[in-house]
């Protein structure tokens, strides 16, 4: 058996390597990260933390737990209209953590900083008698005064999603060994959906001037829709329906309303959830098209109880849910 | 009993209050915070984790805790030459713990907020089935390509220490019953720098134009001297002798070796430690003036095998310590 590394050993080994492509790191050699932010731009900044048993499967791979971790923030910046640049990350790992757990983790972690255009650029390694314990701040650009609010949706705005909704939420099924699913292509899709989620970090900041309000789609999308709209002071109609299912997703649904309705109140969708005017609808096909991401039409906004959502089933009539999202806290 | 709050019910009693005066927190409201660097000034960007039972006792007052933690990012934004600007807060909280636990903690925050000049601009809140586990992301403002480096120093140069050394680690054998002190005053003061250290975050700014490396003292005096000059290339001598002590530190050494090489190895001081050029004296003595805080030379840099760090004693002769610093990892 080798000697532990330590903390400064570890750094040296795991983490300066990924900080190489960012001068703003220091080279992890100093107090802080030091860097500036081009004139007519604005910083954004976003913080997810997860933890081992509550966010992700002990067990689960730790390059796929890099992934995650890196894409959940990845995907607020999306939301946001902002191009990734840097961030920092701290970790609480117990002592007797094996180091080929820190080796893949951080194997993951470079992995999509190359895939996504993202650097580390500092951050803290702590030990802990609980659970493996992460978080990222992760640091994005956005041209000055135009960064996407939540806010920012208006009474007969659309309501229009990214990618498809359903997925992680059907593969967290499969992983508790709760759902059957007709074959191993439909599994694997939905677990790889769950693990390693799409932040649409190429189409988030061509919604800039498109979008009205927006943000990410993390508590399951009913929630996230409930979210918006009352911050932009009205209600919604969603087209259960309308909602983008993968075909894996639809494979997993198979008509089942119970598990249609998992889909879209269950977290972990990581698409963009945003409004713009039905005339901005040739530019948004436009858009997905030049990236290759389907962008779909679910709802609408209306006058009525900030954040009431009402669901419509394919008879346009009331779907009755249990809940509207899933609380990760 | 009443209900617990759950996580929007915490983030709005306990944290958008905290975000009120930084405009760039977004009220809380988005997916990230959004802010600006003013043109000629760079971000300094430091994070800082703490885990009960690691870094402070379970049962310490939760705003001891939220100013250790806030202090600890504070000192290193210090140590960068940077003024505070704002903060990130990510909290894993067990399930059980009392709603009392956060409103004391959170009222910490906001006496240290108001003190030092910083808001919230964001943060995550997520449970966990370890001990309470909490980080901090602190940014800063520091003129563009003047930002403190550790690596700055040169051999022939002074090294200085701001404030007292050694009190946090006298204060920690007191908490641990370990170290008997002659009066209840000595142990006031040793216990308070443990739990509410000093951030030089007035003098750190106007080290600017003067300093040449610097870092704050975290790990141990003697270890963190061995940081710098090793960053720095060179070799570094320390008079022990010289090494500032408050009176209580100097009670409660009270003339024992191994008291004295304790405090000069002791963690958590969060003093800053710089050097500079001889010909520097007479302008840090008038800062220390103006600041009203001990500027203090205990050594200087010599060509030798970087990190190395000679400790002298009164009659100058070697000092033999066991230990070089404290290990937070």
């Amino acid at each position: 058996m080798t000697k532990p590394l330590g903390e400064f050993g570890r750094i040296s080994r795991f983490f300066k390597p990924l900080a190489a492509g960012f001068p703003g790191a220091r080279g992890l050699r100093d107090d802080a990260a030091v860097f500036g932010v081009p004139e007519g731009r604005e910083l954004v900044v976003t913080t997810d933390a997860m933890v081992a048993g509550v966010h992700f499967f002990p067990d689960d791979a730790p390059a796929d737990i890099a992934a995650k971790l890196m894409r959940s923030n990845l995907s607020d910046l999306a939301a946001m209209g902002a191009e990734p640049l840097a961030y920092t990350l701290v970790t609480a790992l117990p002592r007797g953590l094996d180091e080929s757990w820190l080796e893949g983790f951080a194997a993951g972690l470079g992995e999509d900083q190359r895939r996504f255009g993202i650097a580390l650029a500092g951050g803290d390694s702590v030990s802990t008698t609980g659970p493996v314990t992460l978080s990222v701040t992760a640091f994005g650009l956005v041209p000055a005064g135009r960064a996407l609010p939540r806010w920012g949706g208006r009474p007969g705005d659309r309501v229009f999603v990214t990618g498809s909704i359903g997925d992680a939420a059907l593969g967290l099924e499969i992983a508790y060994g709760r759902l059957d699913v007709p074959d191993e292509e439909t599994s694997a899709h939905l677990l790889r959906r769950l693990r390693r989620p799409d932040p649409r970090t190429t189409i988030g900041p061509r919604l800039i001037g498109l979008a009205g309000g927006a943000m990410d789609v993390s508590d399951g999308l009913v929630a996230d829709l409930g979210h918006l709209c009352g911050e932009s002071g009205c209600a919604a109609l969603l087209r259960a329906e309308a909602v983008p299912l993968s075909d894996a997703a639809r494979g997993a649904i198979d008509g089942d309303p119970v598990r249609l309705a998992l889909a879209i109140t269950g977290g972990d969708d990581y698409e963009l959830l945003f409004t713009a005017p039905a005339a901005a609808r040739d530019d948004l096909a436009a858009l997905s098209a030049d990236c290759g991401v389907a962008i779909t039409e679910i709802g609408e906004l209306h006058p009525g109880t900030p954040g009431e959502v009402s669901v419509l089933d394919a008879a346009t009539t009331p779907l009755p849910l249990t809940r509207r999202g899933w609380d990760h806290f």
